[in-house]
């Protein structure tokens, strides 16, 4: 079955149509009528009017004794007047004030006789220090108007005015419906072919964050009948649906039947990516969302078109996305036919906040916990080049780009390790790294898009690491060398090393498959090198073409059984419990340019570096020699 | 007992040597073990390895056939390759390669023979086409640090990584211990005397906010030994305390030395407005927070004291406050010897943000619930002169300031009424409104401090509202007089009666008590102007000094029987179900300046002025005529 995209309307449009669609089928919020003490962040459903005053007595406002104010009239410093125990109460303060009473004199301000009596030598006003019936809340009162958020002090403010239950509008029920063959609940021992549910969790997650409650069914498999049966029910029982396909071809296809089948689709088909197969529909009063299978797809359809239905029926204002502007390190190319929402990590230089392009792939569920924000490529937009001015839209806390350590170029997981301290050590700081390989970052560092970058650059005429590359690229010398550590480099095999492998030069027997680093990654360059001075032909090795990103992902596709044999560093090799054979150990070093040494994530990472907790943790991972890390290594 | 104030720390030192003394304690967060898919918002305890690769097993990224890449070379356009069903498998999207496959050929791209064989025009490219193990996740990764924020997204990764559940910071259990004899649970029918219990509903609202777990213990009555067993128990139970002392005179006594009897006491007694007789202290490594009886002191005290003790517990950075720029609309006089916390409702008129102070009585809940922010005035610092740009920490987002309409003047409960209503018609919209009499609102817009005035002033020389004083007080014409309503104004008396009050003149009778407005308001205006006309003395009217700032409050004070007689409008005393002695109409209309007049939200209350709902909702009301509201009246 082909995919049937009828439609490529524009976001904006389809959400606006959608919304205006449903409301014109009757979608509107339920109410509820609860407990106040239990509807903190509750929305009101219509405006709440005080039962009764708050103070809903005369009380005293001081401790003192209450009087008629009568009866103090004449009295000053000269001429005192004494009042016999029976003109006069002794009262604390919130004490209702007796009867024929209408002022508070402070205890301060008598002075009590032996005989019971006591003498004054001030006037009191009438009502002075008497907290008057209704001087917070007057009976009949409105304390709060329709559709507001009910604040802790709201609910002081109803309780005191004798209202104990108000009515709410109801969480709309999110009936969440995973569909697919191949689809399993979450388990620590996936067979080959199954995928893990986890599309529901990441969307319960959403949408009660967004005050609703997720409704989570059972699994359905690609069945028509079985779909239409879900749907119908989650329709009935809930106020909103998410149908989420597979992402097989024709999934969607089998929803947008299954919605037509029960009720209406208003669009098939958004320009939007990711995101373009969802599907606009409802079923009576009730909106049902065909959304596509991959979890990044999801993420976005129902951030775009999911929350706008439940803000409505909340009746609180969409909220503004806040977006601010962003340098981006890495050029993005768009399609002119949709709209892209890209997800970035960002962190700021300096005064600079930069914004990389993390994996665009909508499967990479990764990629969106890493986000800190998304930036939006408008339809009609082909995209930007490195080094334009773009706005993102944050999703973390500004301050905590402030607050981030931005290392970018080659990848250890190490840096996991070093975030992760510096984390512990100083709560307010974070680590953001980006993995480009040795010349990447130094490249980046050149263009003062970080604090640091990881590097492990051979100097194949002196075999010697990192020096002559920091001459090159910063012949004005304005950063600093860091020693980090030896890393143990070799050929990772799988366990046993079933092929025999020895030395280098095994890497280009016939039959053999090798998966290589990417270029200008600093295990590349040493491969190169490996292979020139053991006289390698690298056209005669099957897979040098074959480029993984991270030590670890060459590690895993040998694990797989899908590559013989790679280079990489001891640590990932051991983390897949394979096989190593030592060539060398390199030098990964840090650079860090002379502007960012003083930040204060800088010098908490320089902190951590020399601390013992990183020595144990590292020598715990294997494949490193620790001699001295922090160290500031001369150049010349 | 006298109270015993200790010290007069400055709050922001009390907090630091608090939260370091808590710390020398041993207070520190506990963690638990929870299933990963209800982890959103949680934080985690300790970093997060993946247990599995995602994928877990090289899958097709595309429907098609995977194919041995060596079989394809060499195909092109013009030679192109034929191959055999037993050299490819066909897959869908997410289906495992099968073994001896290192490509997948799109669906797009193939050609299928008759004979089941199928025909390629290009060769295909090693791993093309192959999402590989590991491309989101590698086994052995670290997914998230320790002290991270469990985001939705991250909870797929978490799941695709197989890690089914984690250790997280358990949510810290705050006992709130209310006290004092006077108190009682929350009813709506409460004796004089009688105090509601709701500070416990405000703090359990304001923690679990903060993510903490309240648990509120029964009212204890003020004995020694009762409040012991009660914080006993309660820092057995939970990790933070915060013990609720009543109002009256040796309360917070107790409560010191009940702390100082089961644990320590820092200091009692901070520089603080509200909130002074705070008390920190601990029981072991348990905070134990003395917190005063009075609503809006409880609020400021554990916003400012437990409230690090919370993002401590959690290892999060104290929230850093946001502020804005704003100027005051009246001025703010405040003590040298302690930083106070004055609540200002807040709202843009133009580009200009206005605060203006709302009632600064600790009793006074209401006042909270309608503040949009804090002005914090530092110690040291004698308070500052309306107009002057001061500092305010939000409450409410600044967009809600942006879209509110901002009415300063004379009060009447249609005001309510109208903002709900615009409310309802537009939810982005809100109204805040003061209450500040009629010339105080003309004064207001004279400074351009509102978008518009409620106004019922009337010109003792032609008996005309409002109309003389726009062209005295506004000579250059700049504004618009809008009209809203006529309003019954009369002599609020007991039901029945019972004084037999029949004209106006009867307010200076001997022994009646009365009860009046403020300088300034239009009610009083009036008052004035009737004594003169109906030549009655002021000076021989009992009460006539005792001003309250709303017609709600003098009916309130009548309903009591704390006042006898009072000027007001009807509605306010068919509300408290008073006789109502009618004496004049009055016109209450809306001053708008011209600046003002094309704001959205000036514009939907004038839509929402002549509409049915609105005439309808007044008409139920009473007292009320309504003569085309919302329709400009011509000054000349």
């Amino acid at each position: 079955m082909a995919f049937e995209y009828l439609t490529n309307v524009a976001l904006h449009q389809a959400r606006q149509e959608y919304m205006d669609w449903l409301k014109s089928k009757g979608f509107e919020h339920k109410t509820e009528t609860v407990p106040v003490y239990t509807a903190c962040g509750r929305i009101t459903a219509k405006a709440v009017y005080a039962a009764i005053s708050a103070p809903h007595y005369a009380a005293s406002a001081m401790d003192g004794v209450a009087v008629n104010a009568v009866d103090t009239f004449g009295a000053t410093e000269t001429t005192p007047i004494t009042l016999p125990a029976d003109k006069f109460t002794v009262l604390d303060t919130g004490d209702p004030i007796p009867e024929g009473c209408d002022a508070v004199i402070m205890v301060e301000d008598i002075v009590k006789n032996e005989d019971s009596s006591i003498t004054i030598h001030a006037a009191a006003a009438p009502w002075q220090h008497i907290r008057q019936i209704g001087e917070d809340i007057c009976a009949g009162e409105m304390i709060l108007g329709a559709y507001m958020p009910v604040s802790p002090s709201a609910i002081g403010a109803m309780i005191a005015g004798g209202v104990l239950e108000i009515e709410v509008i109801a969480a709309p029920k999110v009936g969440i419906i995973p569909t697919g063959d191949e689809i399993i609940p979450p388990c620590a021992n996936p067979k080959p072919g199954d995928i893990l549910e986890f599309n529901s969790s990441i969307f319960s997650g959403m949408v009660r964050g967004w005050g609703a409650e997720p409704v989570t069914y059972p699994i359905v498999p690609d069945k028509y009948d079985m779909i239409m049966a879900a749907v119908k029910k989650a329709s009935e029982e809930c106020d909103l649906v998410i149908l989420n396909a597979g992402s097989s071809a024709g999934r969607e296809d089998f929803s947008a039947r299954v919605i037509r089948e029960l009720g209406e689709v208003l669009y098939h088909g958004i320009a939007m990516k990711p995101g373009k197969p969802a599907i606009l529909g409802c079923c009576g009063a009730t909106p049902v969302l065909g959304v596509p299978g991959y979890p990044v797809s999801g993420i976005i359809v129902i951030e775009e078109l999911l929350k706008p239905l439940v803000d409505m029926w909340f009746k609180a204002q969409h909220e503004r996305k806040e977006f601010v502007s962003a340098v981006l390190t890495r050029p993005v190319v768009s399609g002119l036919k949709y709209q892209e929402f890209v997800r970035v990590r960002m962190g700021y230089v300096g005064k600079r906040l930069m914004a990389s392009p993390l994996s665009r792939g909508s499967g990479v569920v990764s990629s969106f916990m890493k986000a800190d924000g998304i930036l939006e490529v408008p339809q009609g937009t082909e995209g930007y080049e490195a080094g334009t001015e773009v706005q993102v839209r944050l999703l973390c806390p500004e301050e905590k780009l402030k607050n981030s350590l931005v290392i970018i170029g080659s990848h250890d997981p190490l840096l996991d390790e070093l975030g992760n301290m510096l984390h512990i050590e100083d709560n307010e700081l974070y680590m953001s790294s980006s993995h480009v390989g040795s010349m990447g970052g130094i490249m980046a560092l050149r263009r003062g898009e970080a604090h640091a970058a990881g590097c492990h650059l051979l100097d194949t005429e002196t075999g010697i690491y990192n020096k002559a590359f920091i001459k090159k690229y910063f012949p004005k010398g304005n950063v600093k060398l860091v020693r980090c550590v030896g890393r143990q480099q070799g050929l990772m095999v799988a366990k046993g090393n079933p092929l025999n492998i020895e030395k280098f030069s095994d890497i280009a027997r016939e039959s053999l498959r090798f998966v290589n680093r990417q270029k200008g990654s600093g295990t590349r360059i040493l491969t190169d090198y490996l292979c020139k001075t053991n006289s390698v032909d690298t056209d005669s090795i099957y897979g040098y073409e074959r480029e993984e990103l991270t030590h670890t992902s060459v590690a895993v596709q040998i694990a797989s059984g899908s590559a013989d044999v790679g280079m990489g560093i001891f640590s990932a090799a051991q983390l897949y419990d394979l096989d190593f054979i030592p060539i060398c150990i390199e030098e990964y070093d840090l650079i860090i340019p002379d502007h960012a040494w003083d930040e204060p994530q800088t010098q908490a990472m320089l902190r951590v570096l020399k601390s013992e907790e990183f020595k144990q943790r590292l020598t715990a991972m294997g494949g490193y020699t620790l001699d001295a890390p922090g160290e500031i290594i001369e150049i010349d």
